[in-house]
C-alpha cells in the first residue's frame, strides 16, 4: 500500500495524504470517590513521592466550588500526602485573557511542583495555561494559535498536572486544548498542544450531584457536539502528510480510535441526557453523563472538532457587541454569557443539515445512535433527521432555540460570518469546504431550531 | 454514592470495594507506512532531538523479521534522524529466561538511549525486560510475579520504548506486560508493571502481508481471547480497594473502557479472521486485524485477562514434559511449540462454558458480536452458544482441535492443573471462582473443541 498521491485545487501540484492518525489520551481514573486519590496520584508524579514533606501543589478552582464539598475532599486528599496546598480561586467562568492573566501570575510567583485543577472547562483551561507559563518564559499571546496569537510551539514538558472535571462536561481533563476569550478581538481563541494536556484526569462522577440544570444541559450538549462533530470531520486520509510525522496535529480528522468514543458518547447523551437535566438525584444518568463527556473528549482530542464549534467562538464572543442580555439561570448573573456548550448547540442542527451530504452515512448513524427514527430514512434526508433528532433534545433540556433564542437577529449574521470565518483550523476539519458563503447560509438556519 | 462493603468468605470482616478504575494507554500510530515514522518518534524522546548526532538506539527484532523489508524501513527512518543504531536480532519465538538473559546482556552492554522493537510479542516483551534490566538494578527474577519471582516493584521510568508489532497480535505493544518461559519452573511467567508499557507504539499494518497463515490463525485467536476475557472478567467494582490508590492493578476487572475496546475487537475478529487466514493479499482484512489487535490490548492491558490464559501457560509450559511434538507450519521448526494464541484458544471454549453462569449476558453478546446466532437463545445456554461459535472460528482457520490437538491426553489432565492453579492473579480475575476442581473440568472439557 503506498500513500496516496492528491492534486488540490488551488495548484495541482501533487500532495502526499496523510495513511496514518496518532492518538493519545491523559491516564484517566473514573468513579465514585475518586477525588480522594489525588493526593497519591499527584505525589507519583513528584520526584521523591515519599518523602515527608511532599511539594507545593497549586490548585486552581473557582469561587463556587470551593464552596462544595468536592473541593474539601480534594483538600484533604492532596494534605494526606503532606502536600502543601496553595489555592487560585478566582478563575472566571468562561475565561478571558484577563482573568487568565491573573491565574499566570499566581502560578509564576508559587513555584508550584505540581497542579490540580477541580472545576468545569474554565477552571480546567485557566490551569493548564497557568502550567504552560509558570514553566516555560513568554506571554500569552506568544502560544496562541495564529493569526491572533504568535503560533509558538510549547517548547517542552509541563508540571505535572491533575485535572479534576465537576461537569459533564468539556472534557478538557483528556485534551490538550485550552479556551479564553481574548477581549480585544472580541473573539474566543485558545493554544493546542498535546503538551498541555493534563498527565492525569480524576473524574469523580459525585461531583455533577451538585450541577445546576442548566450546567447539566449545556455541557452535556458540548458533549454531543464534540461526539458528532468527530465522527463528521474529514477523514483523516484527506489531510496532507505531516513532516516531521510528529508534527500531526490533534485536529487530524475522523479515525477508527476516535469514532470509537464519539459513537459511544452520542448514545449516552441520548439515553441520559434527559434524566440527568430534570433530577439531579439520578444518580445513574449523572455518572453516565460524566463517562460520555470524558469520551467525547478523548474522541475530539484525537479527531478534532469542525464547523459547530468555529461558529460557537463568533457566538460566544459577539453578544457583547450587540448588546445582548442572555443570562442563562444556573450560571453566574454577573455579565451576560453564552455558556460555551449552548453557544456550540445553538448553530449545530443546522451545520450538520448543511455538512451531511458529504458523509451521509455518518450523520444518519449519529441520528440513530441519539435515538432518532432512522428506519428508511434516504441518505438525501440524513442531515434533517439528524438536525431535528438533535434539536428535539435540546427543546426537551431547555437550551437557547437558535442563536435568535440568545439574541441574535438576522442583520447579526454578517457580523458572526466575520467572526467565524477566521476559524480556519477548525473550518478545514469539516467534511467539506465551509467559507463565508457557507457559514453565512448556516447562521442564517440557526435563527431558530425548532 | 458511598464505596460498597463486602464480607468476603474466609473472614467475614468487611472489605472496601473499588469503586473507580484507572486506565492508560501508550500513545499510538496506526497507519500503512507509520514505520517510516519510528525515527521522528523515537528522536521526539531524546534530550535533544534536532542535535546533530541523534543517540544510540537499540533495536530489537528476530532473525526471520531482520530479512524483511520492514526492518529496513525502520533501519532507514532512524538513521535518516542520524541515530546511531545497535541491532539485536537473537529474540526467540516464545522467550525464555535464557534467551532473555542474552538481550539483557547485549542492552547492558550497548547502554543505549532508546529501544525500538519491530516483531511480535516474542520481541517486543523481550525489549521490555532488555530496557527494565540495562535501566534498572537487579535479575530477571527479581522483577517476576511470586510466587515464582520476587514481586520487586519496577523502581522507576524505563528509557523510551516504541514498539512496532508485526503479528495481529498479542497488544504487547500498548501494555505493561512481558511474558517469557521460566525454563526451570516448566511455566511460563511474567513481569507486569505499567512502567513496562512502551512509551509510544507505531502500528503499521502493512507488516502482516508477510505473515504466515498460521501465526494469523494464533495471533488472531490471542486477540479474539484478549477481548472475550477483558469482557467477561469479573467487574471491577467486586475487587478490593487498592491503597495508596495508585497500587491499583492493570489487571482490575472489566470497567466502561476495557468493554469498549473488547466489544470492537470481537466484532473484528468475526468480521476478518477468516479472511485475513484464507488470502495474505487481503490488506482490508489484515489491516482490520491489526487493529483489532490493538485495541484487544488496550482492553486487556486495563482489565486484565482470566481462565483461557492462566490455562494457556500451563498448556505451553508443558509440552516438553509429555514429550510433545507439536510444531506447527509457519513457525519456526527447531523444536517442538504451543504458539500463545493456540495456547490460548484450545481451552477457551471449554473456560467460558464453564464460567458463563455467572455473567451470561456478557457471554452472550460475545457470541453475538462474534458473528453467532445468538436470536431467542436462553441465558442458561449463553456458555455452549459462545463455545460453538468460537470453536467454528478455530476449525475454519486451522486452529487445534483443543488440548488434545496439541498432544495432550486426559492422563496429562492433572498435571495441567497443576501448572495452572497457581496463576492466582489471572484466576481471581474470573467472573467467579475458579480452582483445582474447576480447572480439572474445564481441562477435560477442553480435550477436544468439536
Ligand atoms: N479545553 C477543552 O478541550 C475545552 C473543550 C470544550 C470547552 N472548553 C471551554 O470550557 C469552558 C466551559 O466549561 P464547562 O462547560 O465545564 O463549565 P464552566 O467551567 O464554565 O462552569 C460552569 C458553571 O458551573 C459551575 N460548576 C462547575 N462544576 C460544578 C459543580 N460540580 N457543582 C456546582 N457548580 C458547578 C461553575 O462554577 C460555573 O459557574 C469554556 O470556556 C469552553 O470554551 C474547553
Ligand atoms: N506482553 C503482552 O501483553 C503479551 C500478550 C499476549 C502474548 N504475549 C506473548 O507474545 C508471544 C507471542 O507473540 P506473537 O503471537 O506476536 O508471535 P511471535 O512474536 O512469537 O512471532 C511468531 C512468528 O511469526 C514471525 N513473524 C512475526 N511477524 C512477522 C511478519 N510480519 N512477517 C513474517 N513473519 C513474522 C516471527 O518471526 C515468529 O516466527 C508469546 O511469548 C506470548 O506469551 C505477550
Ligand atoms: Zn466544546
Ligand atoms: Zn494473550
Amino acid at each position: 500500500m503506498r500513500p496516496h498521491l492528491h492534486h488540490t485545487h488551488a495548484d495541482r501540484a501533487p500532495v502526499e495524504l496523510e495513511s496514518a492518525f496518532t492518538v493519545d489520551s491523559s491516564r484517566v481514573t473514573f468513579g465514585a470517590g475518586s477525588l480522594g486519590e489525588v493526593g497519591d496520584r499527584v505525589a507519583s508524579h513528584l520526584p521523591d513521592p515519599d518523602r515527608a514533606q511532599g511539594g507545593r501543589v497549586a490548585l486552581f478552582t473557582d469561587a463556587r466550588l470551593r464552596a462544595t464539598e468536592w473541593y474539601d475532599d480534594t483538600l484533604t486528599s492532596l494534605r494526606r500526602r503532606n502536600l502543601e496546598v496553595v489555592v487560585f480561586d478566582e478563575v472566571l467562568v468562561e475565561p478571558t485573557d484577563v482573568s487568565v492573566e491573573a491565574a499566570v501570575a499566581f502560578a509564576r510567583e508559587t513555584c508550584a511542583d505540581a497542579f490540580v485543577s477541580l472545576g468545569g472547562g474554565s477552571v480546567m483551561d485557566t490551569a493548564k495555561l497557568a502550567n504552560l507559563l509558570a514553566t516555560h518564559p513568554g506571554d500569552l499571546l506568544d502560544y496562541v494559535n495564529a493569526p491572533l496569537g504568535g503560533g509558538r510551539p510549547v517548547p517542552g514538558a509541563l508540571k505535572p498536572h491533575v485535572a479534576c472535571p465537576t461537569t459533564s462536561g468539556t472534557g478538557s481533563e483528556v485534551t490538550g486544548i485550552a479556551i479564553f476569550d481574548l477581549l480585544s478581538a472580541h473573539a474566543k481563541t485558545g493554544v493546542s498542544s498535546a503538551r498541555l494536556r493534563p498527565t492525569e484526569a480524576v473524574v469523580d462522577p459525585r461531583t455533577t450531584a451538585s450541577l445546576p440544570a442548566a450546567v447539566v444541559a449545556s455541557s452535556g450538549l458540548d458533549v454531543l457536539c464534540h461526539a458528532i462533530e468527530s465522527l463528521t470531520a474529514r477523514p483523516f486520509t484527506s489531510r496532507a502528510a505531516s513532516s516531521p510525522a510528529t508534527a500531526r496535529p490533534a485536529s487530524q480528522g475522523a479515525n477508527p480510535w476516535s469514532d470509537l468514543g464519539a459513537r459511544q458518547a452520542i448514545e449516552l447523551i441520548g439515553r441520559y441526557l434527559r434524566r440527568a437535566v430534570a433530577d439531579a438525584h439520578d444518580d445513574e444518568a449523572r455518572t453516565q453523563l460524566m463517562w460520555a463527556a470524558t469520551l467525547a473528549g478523548i474522541a475530539f482530542g484525537n479527531a478534532g472538532v469542525h464547523v459547530p464549534h468555529a461558529m460557537a467562538y463568533a457566538v460566544a464572543g459577539r453578544l457583547h457587541d450587540i448588546g445582548g442580555d442572555y443570562r442563562p439561570v444556573g450560571y453566574p448573573q454577573g455579565a451576560p454569557l453564552v455558556p460555551h456548550g449552548f453557544a456550540v448547540a445553538v448553530s449545530a442542527p443546522a451545520a450538520f443539515r448543511a455538512l451531511a451530504a458529504t458523509a451521509p452515512f455518518r450523520h444518519l448513524e449519529a441520528a440513530r445512535l441519539l435515538g432518532g427514527d432512522t428506519a428508511g430514512v434516504a441518505p438525501g434526508e440524513a442531515g434533517d433527521v439528524l438536525a431535528e433528532t438533535m434539536a428535539g433534545l435540546m427543546h426537551d433540556v431547555g437550551a437557547p432555540n437558535g442563536i435568535g433564542g440568545v439574541g441574535y437577529t438576522l442583520a447579526d449574521v454578517p457580523d458572526l460570518v466575520k467572526g467565524a470565518a477566521p476559524q480556519r483550523r477548525l473550518l478545514d476539519n469539516a467534511p467539506s469546504q465551509v467559507h463565508e458563503a457557507e457559514l453565512d447560509a448556516i447562521f442564517r438556519d440557526a435563527l431558530r431550531c425548532w
